[in-house]
């Protein structure tokens, strides 16, 4: 199987490239999945894979790189790649959601509120909110950019700076996202007040109260908070954990629910951590362009895949300008900045005018202290670095997961972002769990913030976000010990908890 | 007359020693109005007058300051102060305004955002945008405190600062609002992105599309456009130009306009510099709270009166919670820092709930380092500086305006803020001399901006936040000039242009 030629996939195109790696990877996973190569054996040298697959050294390298930060293989000094030899069987996935086919008033908000509040308590292990790691970010050289950038230009770092926002950063975000495969001007870009702001917008521009937004189930609590607040419904979509919303159910609702706009996550959803194929972006927007539906694209985790290359955005296979590029820099650089950006197709003015009456403008100084980081350069080894760390958090969590829940536990496949989805055996509360976990000072997010009726009740979102330590394996085993004493946490059948 | 005893009005409170200087100020302006005292001669020394009026060397100080900063008198070297000698007469006030009593649909964003946009040239005299001469603020300080805080306290300025935001900046913010009168805790006041977002939130809190909207007329186009973009509609309170809005007019609205909530601006409202006198304040507040409607009130000019007390608020006299009190620091400190805050008093809970959802949360490290300067104690020796700069300029340009504008044009005397409310003769359209205007490199603000059927067609709104120079007296002849080649600009009978 390994000796399989892969060249007649390569043409010479370096999209064609990029998931040539990802081939390789899939491939050596399948012979350790399967027994062929067991824990403890060397995998084929770089060398020998590369020959064998007729593919490049640096292909191979970025599949073992993929491979080793999902732990399958690890690398050991002078002598080569190895199957990690306590190789363990990670828990099933979930199935796909599958929320009733109608359009719901949002009631989740008081709930929401309660448990984000409660967990802003600095003595609680935090595997609530998705909040990176402090440790993760460049904050000297952030703290140093913006005191330079202060000096440099007095003026402009306390002047107003009207919508559609600094100049400067809208060049640095246009230019990257060419690696989403996007094309986008400077004159594209409006900034915000983070993705927030930019989702507020995004949906004041293209619908009003009582409009029925499709979204993905489950979806962001933030996301259904936005949509409660502006007194819109939701119809809730059903969603596959590895690849995103179904798109023939999709179709149905939008004929049945009479949707107004979507708000989706194609990139490493939260909670889901799904990142739908290109092909399927490509399909998702040219069908949501044929029922004039704007697509509002939640992209923020985007940066943060495992593998060494981002996926693209589905607004890189937008050519009417339905959909709405929605991103920010709190997940990758500050989340204390407050600066994202919206690149909202053919509803811009109307975004610029939602903006420019809902804040002025975004603050000054953390708009130049970015566009001077990315200018910079720095950026990137960065995010190399952010990604690495996240791909070994959720594999550690996953594991730690594994080994502390109960039987009849699923977690989701993330290739990307900072959260692990997980299916509890079902007649588990996780609203129980979560109370229990509070009073250990452990906070997680039970899964009915995450759809509109509060559904979900057997799941729960972990965040990988923390640097691993004993606290964080101590609250997990803490978890899995609640997880066990809940009434039918085992030898229960299990079944699709939505 | 002069020679009165004031004594019997003072009583021991601050409250009135305040309000006392300004009636030794009044006094002593209408002998020079009436020409008991005339240009060029000496107005009583301090000590004379203090013994004269039987009130303190202070308060006779403060009251002839005042005076100096109108230019009604000018202090001459180890001489005293002397009536100015190019006395003039300003041109007449315009009268109290007289919209219909009505509910309507705002329509003035598109002509807002055309003047707005316009009006960013750099090329251009900016005597539109109600902007700070930039040379004003504490640019060095406020740079160096942030650089200070970031180092201090690195992982702070980069976190989020979730809803109701820093809490130090609450403390200050607390304890200032002592000095309008008001007794706030930390915990009623949650932090923003400007008094914009605190107004947003406010209407969203208690009022939704189709609500009807009491506002000042004439009234500031940002909170027309607020309203504009929420769907809601507006009731125009007429408006006198000293003192505000008109109660019995407010009265007999409330009865038959349906009105939800108000929008208004006590203390020197934009564009009329109108300021509310306590005890007025105190009926409104008692009023409104009777019929259980909110009162949003926006306090951004408050601290930039001319004399050196700064007014009362509304929010002072609230006892029920129904005044949710707006303010930012965007006129006083920085506009690109963007922070400002809401005292939503019985509204909080919902207040920061849509805090959350809108933005996230207010940028960290701008909101520290305000803090920090304000702790640091030289922001009242600041805003003495801005208050003598304005009542300057608000009075040169009056005398410009005189100079260069035709007769039968009108002023109000602004007591604080920055801007000058000006009529022209009837029949003259400010539309066609705003575009004139702009042909000639000068940007003012059209009186249609100002009402929701953009009413106001003779009027312009000039802002004196620039230093004075060459450049804006030229740009004031050249306003003249054209609005004298107006048809219709002279021998016109007077009339309320509304």
């Amino acid at each position: 199987m390994l000796t399989q030629d892969l060249s007649s996939h390569t043409a010479s195109q370096l999209e064609c490239e990029e998931s040539l790696y990802k081939q390789v990877a899939f491939r050596i996973s399948e012979l350790v999945e399967h027994g062929t190569l067991r824990p403890g054996e060397r995998v084929p040298s770089v060398r020998r894979c590369s020959e064998q697959q007729n593919v490049s050294i640096a292909t191979v390298m970025q599949a073992y790189r993929l491979l080793e930060s999902r732990g399958v293989i690890e690398a050991r000094p002078q002598s080569g790649y190895y199957v990690r030899a306590q190789r363990w069987t990670p828990p099933p996935e979930p199935e796909m959601s599958k929320p009733a086919p109608r359009a719901v008033q949002v009631r989740v908000s008081d709930l929401v509120m309660q448990v984000v509040k409660a967990g802003r308590d600095p003595g609680l292990v935090r595997l609530g909110a998705t909040l990176p790691g402090a440790a993760l970010f460049p904050i000297k050289e952030l703290n140093r950019t913006m005191a330079s950038v202060a000096r440099r230009s007095p003026a402009a770092a306390h002047n107003y700076d009207p919508p559609p926002g600094n100049r400067a950063l809208r060049v640095q975000v246009a230019r990257r996202a060419m690696e989403a495969g996007c094309t986008l001007s400077p004159d594209d870009i409006i900034t915000t007040v983070g993705a927030t702001e930019a989702l507020n917008l995004c949906l004041r521009a293209v619908a009003k109260p009582g409009d029925v937004i499709g979204i993905e189930s489950p979806t962001f609590f933030g996301i259904l908070q936005i949509i409660e607040s502006l007194g819109m419904r939701v119809c809730e979509i059903p969603t596959f954990p590895r690849h995103g919303v179904c798109l023939d159910e999709l179709e149905e609702r939008l004929k049945c629910c009479g949707v107004k706009a979507c708000v989706f996550t194609p990139n490493f959803s939260n909670p889901l951590g799904s990142c739908m194929p290109d092909e399927k972006k490509r399909k998702l927007v040219k069908m949501l362009a044929e029922h004039k539906i704007p697509l509002i694209e939640d992209d923020i985790y985007g940066n943060l895949c495992f593998g060494p290359t981002r996926p693209k955005v589905a607004k890189a296979f937008d050519e009417e300008g339905w959909v709405m590029l929605c991103d920010s820099f709190t997940k990758t650089l500050s989340p204390g900045y407050r600066v994202g950006w919206v690149a909202p197709g053919r509803f811009r003015d109307r975004v610029e005018f939602l903006k420019f009456v809902n804040t002025s403008g975004t603050a000054s100084l953390p708009q130049m202290a970015i566009a001077e980081f990315l200018q910079n350069g720095g950026y990137d080894a960065h995010l190399r670095k952010m990604r690495r760390f996240y791909a070994t958090q959720v594999q550690r969590m996953t594991e730690a997961v594994s080994r502390y829940f109960p039987e009849g536990t699923k977690v989701t496949r993330p290739t990307g972002g900072m959260c692990l989805w997980t299916e509890l055996p079902p007649h588990i509360n996780s609203l129980a769990v979560y109370e229990q976990a509070m009073a250990a000072k452990i906070t997680i997010a039970p899964g009915p913030l995450f759809s509109a009726k509060q559904k979900f009740q057997n799941f729960i979102r972990l965040n990988c976000g923390n640097s691993w330590s004993d606290e964080v394996e101590d609250a997990i085993r803490t978890l899995g010990r609640i997880i066990h004493a809940q009434p039918g946490a085992n030898g229960a059948p299990q079944q699709n908890g939505n």
